[in-house]
């Protein structure tokens, strides 16, 4: 795994256990809900992980962009796919949003790296 | 139609004319790009217009709410669908998106009570 | 009751309503969780319902402000003690949240002559 | 004066009023700033208030836009002037800012209205 | 100390010197108010503190988060007390204030650390 | 040049490039509006690039920033002007503005070191 995956995904179960170690009601059951959300219902899970994906972007929470674009690739979506949501996401967001179109760019280039030399 | 949907669109209308007569090459440009975004690409039109609908609803714009649950009511998208959306975007953007979920839900109801008057 | 306060808990009530019914699970459990929050724990209820009121001013959000509002009111938080919360909103979020000061000010006295006339 | 114009300031004022009186420190200052932030300085005074007029746009504040569209109003600036400055707002913030767009023509018409009718 | 929390302080001090050295009036009173808004008042010093750091994760200004984090660490606050209050900011904020929280935990420790070794 | 302005005009041009490669019809226009909106029109040059940092700072991005100072500085805008320009952001959208703010001026010195060495 190229290294800045590897990196935010130890830092994130990293401290992902040490917050749910801590037994906050609220915040565990807002986790919990993280995982039911993006489950197949009356949306497929691709559709879901795209709406995660441009909400993320328009809010632009960097690691979650990161989050919800690893797991659009390991789910098949396609490139032209996740740009397209992404240009959604630039047009409703506005030109702020082009930084972090940047690294999610950078990221999506550093997942497929990873995809190859395994 | 009912009053609210009425009063939105003719609104909505009469300013976006006003706007566009101004021929700000800014504005207009963004205007247009707006029509294009949302056209059948990589991903279909009720995916993009749901893409549409969870970006307007984290970053809390009524306005941009009613008008993608108009578009998504008039291409067929079935209300669960567009529950589970706003489910994400509740999600994602915390309790503070509430209030425009209950706006939101009555604005569907509005659309709903003008197709069965038509 | 005077018609603002009266107005705003109908609304809210009819419309939370309509959503709960939908028995969206996500959606369902974000309205549980905000029941539960705001619960006494290591902080007591006033320091909470404080904390959710500086965080719907900073937001913006001013169907949530007028609901921590109401709740403050009832709980016996003073005004002073409210009005250093909405200083303190004020000051982190900057001027644009002046307009949001005008509105629970507002409210606020509604509140106030609400149960001056029960 | 037409209503909206009217309406707008009388409770800007009253409510202004209300906020002041109540002696809260902070708060004071903060209205105090506010007045001395958009006096002639190194950058004169049109151009502070398009500043303002910019900075309330993409934080979507429709009360603060209508306060900073009533100054530019007043010191002279053009209608063109204040056009660009807003589609550079509608550019940076994105398509949600639109909706504010609408309103902020609408509340431009009316203070030129106005100033016919005196 | 740990280096975070002392290269968090040396960077902190080093600009906001550099910016305070430039004697503009308006950033330089609202830079004064910072100091005076967390004073005892209405509401005691730990409250206070607890809806600076509140309304700073919910706006996800990690530079905030830790100054208040290291303040309500000063002033005694519990890490059950700052957590309940990070629950409310993430209920409320949403999930995007996860990553917020992720560095908001991993700052406290390290303020844990560095008053263990002195 | 020093390494910051220089890494951050390389890391930007690259991945620009890649972005643009990518043919994504609503991306490249908006990039080109970008362009346009800066551009002399019925407000100048300096004042237009203002706009956009206030609009930038408000925003809180800190990429969007950098941009807008590097072109301030290229464009003859004095540092008065500019803090002056920084002092309204940090008024309108409040204390979270102040880490942007330190990230600011530590940024203008960057740029005034550069155009000294060359």
């Amino acid at each position: 795994m190229s290294e800045s995956v590897k990196e935010f995904n130890d830092y994130r179960s990293k401290m992902n256990d040490k917050i749910l170690g801590d037994n906050n009601k609220i915040i565990k059951r807002i986790f919990n809900l993280d995982t039911n959300a993006f489950a197949e219902g009356a949306l497929d899970v691709k559709t879901k992980e795209l709406l995660g994906l441009v909400a993320s972007t328009v809010l632009r929470c960097d690691d979650c962009v990161k989050y919800h674009l690893e797991t659009s690739y390991k789910i098949g979506l396609k490139k032209e796919e996740v740009v397209e949501a992404l240009g959604i996401a630039t047009l409703v967001g506005g030109t702020i949003v082009i930084p972090h179109l940047r690294r999610a760019y950078e990221f999506w280039d550093a997942l497929d790296e990873d995809s190859k030399t395994q």
